[in-house]
């Protein structure tokens, strides 16, 4: 149960790192809507290794194929399978782990939790799965594009290099650079300090901010399933995130109530609120602003340096960094933030359709 | 389905601030427990209101019935069903609401999604609801005891006012004083700071730590319900809660991945690792270290002061703060951020049984 | 995850024959919704034992209290807690019990599985679990109502007695007789049977059919959840069920393909099928014909005498008959198999909202 | 949410009669079962088309492929996704259809409820999904043989023709003839009778018997999830299903309890039941008899005949019986029943883990 997510918008992913290939299925897509091939490749070709200098040098297509639920381009409400086959593995470059735990991987607790573990490239716990949820996610934003809600991710942090308010950017400019910060300035320092990590044989964290316009009043549901709750659930499942926040986060807590409430006002016969500190969700529903939060993610595990650890006999040893991966892995997390928010929100459209009589 | 909580252990909880009652079924709690009563009671008393001079003057004795699920003090592996009743409740002091949205509270969003709403003390989008998640929380903890996984949550933010890091506090103290902090000297500034917030007739928000000591490995399942997602989302479904990070955060992003990384060494044939920035989870899997993660609250939304706002029919109009409301809601929180933080593990722990042959 | 039942509509039930009390939540009944409190007595009140001289003459008044999820006599999209108190209990009744499993009851399984077992009355294992499903059942057909869908159950037969094809019966005879039968003449030589094996001090088996009207084409899901494999488990769930048979059923397997067939035709611009041996379900979707059903239900397995068994040691002794019981459980059988129906109909009528774009 | 089966052995089925591929992901599979993939093939064989002159002559090979989850040669406790394509399409027999419904099909819900269709041999509802369900039981059956359990169905029906009790066969004998009846003088008639309803171009129905031998004391949930309402509702949902007894089933309804009653009684240590008419399940939970059940399957659908019927527009129509199809479908049900059997019992041998302490 573990590889699905969602409740009637719902995807059950699987694959390996260096299996055959990896894929998705989505059950519970409405029947009727025109799924475009074109646009989901693009989705992925977002994510996909070896887009530019400061991104794994890896290859792969990430090319897809659809196996059901679509006919004659829409979707028939059957489940849409998709798979991706894995190319350019080298799965040699991986058998020095095979007996040994990486520093910040999941090598040690599945080896404990299965008693056998598919080491090659990390195995299921490799973002590769992410791919996954991109196709997916693709088809929810084509959903949600039905309902003209519009999910925007960046980059907003890379070490200590950040962006103002997200108000105050244009975010149509994230994918003109290669880290995909919108201010193109701050996004030249990013781009400067990832290679600088790089050359250093290091990796560095960075934070992804997402806004959501244009959500209809009424997503999301009390108690547990909270919008915000199962868009931190979402986010907090992609590899190496540390942490979640929305509105005004950690930093609204140090605000009284009286700086942080979020006025209602009327603005031409529509209800509006004047702070958005509520981050667009009040009591877990959308109120119709901006949805907007933070997804912090930890410097990459894997660096180009030795470092002791020990074997899955106890034995003390050391790994040595090899295969090719990301000094910072936020530019390429932008695509998969997105997905994720998308097949949140299509999940909660859907939701909403039964709540009233 | 939004009531709901928990795969194998699983919770539902039912009721409003101002009906009958308020209750929680469990299902899935393994036969031969010892139900402890006296224990439940202990828990539903750390969260309830009137504690002392910074929490709400409102009296709620909270005293629960079972009625259902346990035999001659024993869980039977039906479901076990608490109900509390309602007792002083004031709803004439609502009635000022019944059209009027409240600021950062959930009366609009509730409004618009269902077209009717019980506007007596926000209904169920009280804080109320929280006191049937203690009760189950306590059973949760009584299950992990027989484990030996300790919780301990604590107050480690009052706006500005902060503790160091969890490792250098004797988490023993915490329930010494009424603002649940650790280290009296701290909670002394944080009480003056909330007792001179309430003055103000205004509120401030918080951070609530919580360490989880003795967990085995293997708990938390890849790939969407990664413990930390889960830990993630249940604390996120807590009311007025803008944020939550694990191990290393939001701060860890900053650092370079040879700083951050957790190195494994073997001490007296145990596998240990070094930094815990991991945080005590790795692939979303517990690696027997101390789990750690910070909670953050808002100020809560209503103030005793008058505020501009619109009523449902757009008009604008004012919201003057009445009733009997936390300065600040943090203390109160630590049990439930506990109580969340136990239904996350007792599930898990059920779902390990089933991860290897 | 044993005590709940639904997706969308979604009950809950807790509680043993000898506690406290039994109930239910409802969660997901959309907000707007009459609950005609009335109605739902009226409902349990067909259910309740001590009705008749062919019933156990057990008393309960199975009276009600709602707890959470109504306002203003409306539902308000929140979970709806509805509480039955256990009465008249003879809880020394079942002392005898304690150590011995009765012939075809569940003590052995219950015993075996959990290891502690509330033999009061069954507890858990009791039908008595049913006066919770009725309650929501009458809720579920309150929704339905704003459909125009109606459910029709009957006694169909009992021991070798039995009704000619629904199509020939005045289905709005049921209630006019104690057994439930809307052929009264058959009726009358069913209670005649019923009551000469209570005489006996032995029980008799029986059949309840179900037919629902005015259902909407579309109802149902592939692959899994088809319409008739949901009726067929909410049916099998009810205690002491053995058979579950739709449309032409058991006896059809004997037909031919040109014999069954069910030929479409345009009546007036409707399409309707000829023999209706499809039972109203094509493909596990309804296709807006009467949905029809039998629920198989065998001989009570309380009988007032003597019989041979084991105790939890596994020393051979002796089970007498205690207790009241009913002698044939079919009449009362009835609201409880519309009830489950109804569960299952509303839920179906919820998930139908998403099917399409 | 309709194409999974399973709460924690749980399978979700995709794919089209004429897309790409069908396929399956088993999620929950524990980690360190050994994956025979001879055996799983051996089991497609037995349910793929074109196996004797009594089922239909198209020929499939469903030649499966692991794509994840297994390796070397044990399953790794992580998704195991199987893809069957698929091969031998004669897509251009069903373009008659595209526009007509097919009597007893599933055409006309699935156009009412989708508002598109692929209607290349009937899409989603084909049978051939069946496939797909066989590989996950074949994985099923396997994690069953490390518990020792065994699954046995046989044909014990066709038209009038019918074997006597199971208990008085040899079921080792099923798969000595085509139509697998271990009778071999049954199964003989039943062969001609086929034939003989296969020249007159018309179809027949029949039944599928299946024991469970060796089952632990204990599977299956109370109160919704019994063991037989599970297995009910997976048999319901295998196509052209239309009944489901296990136990006594339909003919112990005439019985009296004093008759029906199962006592218990010792047998060296052992604590046994006597008449089985329980058919191992008790309060819906296995004890520790043989479980058996039948499962009614109508005459297929598709005849070699003209029928009338109406085409999406209202038209009055023919369709004429085309393509190559089954004249009776028991025998190909044989191992599906297996499957869906063995599926149930794997979800609840696992869900078993976790009822006591």
């Amino acid at each position: 149960m573990s590889n699905s997510y969602g409740t009637l918008f719902k995807i059950s992913t699987f694959g390996e790192s260096h299996g055959p290939a990896i894929g998705v299925i989505i059950d519970g897509c409405p029947a009727g809507l025109l799924i475009d091939e074109t646009y989901i490749q693009s989705e992925l070709d977002r994510r996909k290794p070896g887009q530019s200098k400061i991104t794994t040098q890896r290859k792969e297509d990430d090319t897809f194929k659809i196996l059901s639920g679509v006919f004659e381009g829409k979707s028939t409400g059957t489940p849409i399978a998709i798979v991706i086959e894995n190319q350019d593995q080298r799965s040699k470059d991986y058998s020095h782990i095979a007996e040994t735990f990486r520093p910040s991987h999941a090598d040690y607790t599945y080896e404990t939790k299965y008693g056998i573990r598919d080491y090659r490239g990390g195995g299921r716990s490799s973002a590769r799965e992410t791919a996954a949820r991109v196709a997916a996610g693709a088809i929810a934003k084509l959903l949600l594009k039905e309902y003209s809600i519009d999910i925007h991710a960046y980059v907003s942090e890379v070490g200590e290099i950040k962006t103002p308010h997200y108000t105050t950017l244009d975010l149509s400019k994230t994918e003109d650079n290669i880290v995909r910060c919108p201010d193109s300035a701050i996004a030249e320092k990013m781009i400067e300090l990832i290679d600088a990590v790089r050359l250093d044989r290091d990796t560095i964290g960075g934070t992804v901010t997402c806004v959501v316009k244009n959500t209809p009043v009424g997503l999301g549901e009390p108690v547990f399933d909270k919008l915000h709750a199962e868009l931190g659930k979402a986010m907090l499942s992609i590899n190496a995130v540390k942490g979640f926040e929305y509105g005004s986060g950690f930093e609204g807590t140090k605000l009284r109530g009286s700086q942080h409430n979020d006025e209602f006002y009327n603005e031409g016969g529509k209800i509006k609120t004047k702070t958005n500190f509520s981050g667009g969700i009040q009591g877990g529903i959308s109120n119709g602003e901006d949805i907007y939060f933070n997804v912090a993610f930890k410097p990459v595990a894997t660096i180009m340096q030795d470092q002791p650890s020990v074997d899955k006999h106890g034995n003390e040893t050391t790994v040595s960094g090899k295969g090719r991966h990301d000094p910072c892995v936020v530019p390429r997390a932008v695509p998969i933030v997105e997905a994720m928010a998308a097949l949140v929100l299509a999940d909660f459209l859907l939701r909403a359709k039964t709540s009233k009589l």
